[in-house]
């Protein structure tokens, strides 16, 4: 990494979040070279400066000034406990738009159904130090709470209750769980060192990317829209768009009708798509989107 | 698969179809997760679920009412002989736009040039009541059909001839086989269950989604091209745009310049460009489409 | 191959470059279906036809009139001498956009700092012809010059010197090697057949699939920006925007506002982008590009 | 293959049995080379030609002459009613020594826990016949039996049963599925064409492959075991090791001493070797075998 | 896992241990099934069942008596501070037989060369504890001591030493660090549980599992060596053999000759044949073992 | 590599021969560590260090005393022209134990079949300097010797002919190739640097080490066999047994019967066993060698 103060310092988390980072921000125009043998990627701005760390670990090293930035998820800024600045949310994992929750989970067949009834006894987990918050503010006390190095679910069996991170809810059922509480709730964050964010042209630069980084995921849940229609049935058209977001009406060469754009979200278009058919437009195609302010 | 009537059940392709199926959905607007281990992938759409079955009995569950709708090629509908109804095609598969051809096919060096030759002869062939039709339509009296468990060309050197299907012909070359007859030409097809297209409400739901999937499947081939010309110039360039289609042209800042724009062909893309920059066309660019209805 | 003389055959580069050179056809608006079995990939186009060729042997065929067109280094058309005409360069090697560098190169601990201190010893690369040149030209007599069958870069520290191919540097790096001369430097061409290039009617074909092929190229690195701006601030945007290109600017239903549209490149976007947000401009989005000429 | 009536045409089994087979071959003392491509592997053994056909289909070639022997399960002889000998079981497969079973089995949560009970309902299976036969001989009357193409057990839920294979359980487990009978009880077989079977010349040749490929199978699960006696102690040695086979004695220089090796079960030496070891066995080894007749 | 008494849990260790252990025991005899979903392998002897946990949480488990029995690296159980009986060494990882160090290392250019100049620096380890404990004992205060989530050897240009496990020490030179201690020394160690260790039936079922697969490592780097030699030339040849194992000679039904036997280890065979050869010795070969206790 | 002088450098293939190789050392003895990265193999004997090339620059590098012995091709000894010491061969390749040839070969429907017929023709290959000899000794003068990067067959049909090496003649089949003539027959060769092999003490740990390497080769195509015999029937089992190799006789504690011990060709194996049995042998069993002298 660069000893040039001006060069903002950047983590990028490995593991699962790896590949779809580099993606980010290949959609907000940056190029990013990763490779296997290497944890400083390149990428192509002189003024950044890449390093990857694990999420677990990114919070510690943003607050000790290692690095100037971060992306990783909330849960371990709360674990590690990190004094650092939480710039904005990225919602861009690939497989889902839900967050990731922390939850308590028992056997299903386990007549535990309140955290009361685990006193004394043995809790695994990778979040040790919320756990053990969660737990010291109920008043509750267990006998151990045991650091799990991955495949927490399976352990479920083998001692009291878990503390494992679900999205989907899948590897729940297929290890035959019972979630008793939600923890905590986490999605992905930009972070900064407190001292960076505190400089008025690093915080300026910060801001700017972060604006690029949620621009190339808005983007991708979206696509532009065009259609043509007859004058005449222009205010019914109008009538079905989403009214949050006022359409781009432009004027043709043939005065008897207009063209119109629209930002809409993919699952609006699925919908919109045949009524604005049954309503006249024609000429109704839409297209993907690189970014989206 | 839920029990809630309202939803329509779809049966989606496992198989060699599988991605690119998935993929289609995901350009008409819908995210599907499919799982290696599970059969039941999630759409983000409530009102449809999905089940994963081989192209080969798509057609009978979606007769027998077990889903309402499925993707699966004319050709198994066609062997199964089941009663549903084919709504539209879906010419979305990635390697080649041709139909696949069921092919009656002897070894190169065989003597046999025509189907009646075959008869008392042995044939292999994984569509084994289509094939049985079409020799007793014929009146040609075989020793066997034999179900052939995949790698039918391999074996029209052990007996006397297959019917095999083929898109490229290449496999058919590569075991230096003869075609003698064409004997069913099949695409992919939507198809629904007679009751639920008999159902006003869910034919509409069925015809939207139709749309969708070609337009998906439209906008594949095709991109939006943009162009700006000096009015003095214009009819001359629109003299070379394809008839088919009226291209939108609107109005610029400079009433000197004209601002086209026109979804073309892929293909006429790529010999249009060059014409259009040599009659005066500037600015000329393209850009992909997520959906053209 | 085809004997149809009106074909233009096309040679591919075999290797890194093959997925790249298929990805760039698909770009510029062909499908190249290549099989792995097979060296004559299929192009969805009846007037041409294409065979793969390593890069390193493109240049004598296309010379020698076996075929029409290749597409390969300059780097190999001067170590064969081959009397091709260099139509265009075409740069869309994925990694990079650095051309490519043949570079003299010792080990780091060596005492070796200029190539006169190389007189008498041995020196390993993939282009001896070129390196005979270059030791000739400077009347450097060297024992031996070994043809390198690969990896070269480790096998500096068994003979004194080698020459061998950089892009980013990073195998020199790895293999602690110190450069001391660039040899030649070299970015992948589309060259033509001498022949061929001197008739008329196949040189116009080859200008418009170099144009097409540039056009793809062009497009990678570039988006097409759009934004609505109040009119009274459309001077204060229109100043921000890149000089060499003038924006297509048009009216809106809405005459207080005008849209803009304009292609830029992607590391322009991102700088740009922040600072049209903050000069008023609304409805910022981007999207990518197929085709830019 | 070959047309020499002399040679032995054997069928191999491709699919999951493919590599377990040819690495039984290798074994008993033949080098096979299976390449992707080609379904007439080559054997190096001018008597044999080898072909590969999958498992299901394999009977039907050997009853019809089309090959002389075959390997496959017995489940697809008594499905597809060929008219084979068996001349004897190979029980090599890789995972378990358990034989597969052909089950009858509903959800979890069905009703249905006799044959009966299913009466008018629809079973899915790939093995229609035999299930038809099932059902018929207890006089049970279905709606209909609908042959599976693969992935039985997922379908289980979307109709009344299924009859599918297992060897451990661990698919029914998985999907939630419970037996209600055991239709058929499968193990892999050498079948010969009846014809060929006649012949004494070639039976005796057939008779030989058996033994040398049981011998193979049976040494995989033995070794052979030495290890030296004092003469005092080689009774108590001798009554620790198993019955069934009396070992070889051998003197040694020193008469003192006498050598033992025999031939035994894995199973058997995890548990003998700490015996020999307590009762006075010194320099105890153990290597594995090729053949074992 | 069961919940019968008399069965010995064992743990087995997940991650690059875990192909290396299931071979270790089919060598040692038992036929280990692991599936990529199940933690739970199946092993072929009732009177064990295995769990699979990662090598650094196996002690604890072992310590409270989840499991009876685990393999682990030493280190751990160090680390873990577990109470838990360490039955043998198992030195059968595949690539080495080098003990795995705990190393503190620095960057080759830093200026430290010593534990004590590290007073007030930050120092990333895996094996927090340990390094606590090192630096505590000699009395050095560091800033912190931070728990690295693998990949720790990147980190030591972070911050300003990092305590890591190395075999070969490639890493280090690949990474440019320079070791200033070794904290630890480990090898993989069966452990078992205080009180399953003190019940007697058990610790001889133990003693007989560490004999087999103690002896199923001795055999790895072993073979079974045998020749015939002269009458005349014995003393000689038997000079030539390691002194430490007396070799089996044994009578020839021609008296001029005799037959020896002997177990050597690899590295002396390859050296031992030659000489053996050039003394006299015919029939000389080798062939692999399966187990030497 | 290291700079001992009494260490014995040693040139190991890379490509389709490198993991045969260090299997074939494996089995000789040694533990070699090859890592994908690095070109200097660690082997566990410190007289020897090993070095990575190409099968097609090992003469030249032995020639030149870069290193004392190297593995490669006989064909590329002469085609280098390399004045080194072939040791002896070492035919371990794993698919065949046919020696490679080097075929002039045409397409099959070519009017070529003498190589008279190619005078003025294009000839590719990439054994150029053995194909320019090949001709010059005929008389035989062409256009041009194209030195040919890989995929040499596929260029039969754009230029005159090629010369290639085969094994098995699979790829000529699959090219439609017909084969000319045989220019070069091949087989693997241990060779040694001149003055290596002049000095008497390295020489003698080479044949040592030849020894130990056709040791391990002609383990692998051979068993160990033992079978019991009762006395009375001794003569008629000895007199089924290959002539060539006296077996060992041996007497057991019962005197009615004799052990007979023999190494036995593989191929020769499978026909033997059999016989043995109906000659009255019992306990017939085979072993895996390791090394066979």
């Amino acid at each position: 990494m660069t000893d040039d103060p001006t060069t903002l310092k950047i983590g990028l988390p490995k593991g699962s979040l790896q590949d779809p980072t580099v993606d980010l921000f290949r959609r907000a125009g940056y190029v990013i070279e990763v490779s296997s043998r290497n944890y400083y990627p390149r990428i192509d701005d002189p003024a950044l400066s890449c390093v990857m760390f694990r999420s677990q670990e990114m919070s510690r090293y943003v607050e000790d000034g290692v690095i100037d930035l971060g992306i990783c998820g909330h849960d371990w800024v709360v674990e590690n406990g990190s004094d650092v600045h939480e710039v904005c949310e990225l919602k861009y994992s690939r497989a889902t738009t839900r967050p990731a929750q922390w939850v308590l989970a028992v056997p299903e067949e386990s007549e535990v159904s309140t955290p009361e009834q685990l006193a004394g006894g043995i809790v695994a987990t990778e979040l040790t130090g919320t756990v053990r918050r969660y737990f010291e503010e109920k008043g509750i006390e267990l006998r151990k709470i045991e650091f799990s190095w991955g495949a927490t679910e399976v352990k479920a069996r083998l001692i009291d209750a878990i503390v494992d991170i679900t999205e989907t809810g899948s590897s729940l059922v297929a290890n035959k769980l019972r979630v008793i509480d939600t923890i905590l709730t986490s999605t992905t964050r930009l972070i900064a060192n407190q001292q960076t964010w505190a400089d008025p042209a690093k915080r300026a630069r910060i801001e700017d990317l972060a604006l690029l980084l949620q621009g190339a995921i808005a983007a991708r849940g979206r696509v532009g829209l065009k259609l043509n229609v007859p004058r005449e049935k222009l205010e019914a058209v109008l009538g079905l768009l989403p009214a949050a977001k006022s359409p781009t009406v432009n004027e043709l060469a043939d005065p008897a009708w207009v063209a119109i754009e629209i930002i809409v979200e993919r699952r609006t278009e699925r919908e919109l798509v045949p009524r604005l058919h049954r309503a006249g437009a024609t000429d109704v195609f839409s297209y993907p989107l690189q970014s989206v302010i």
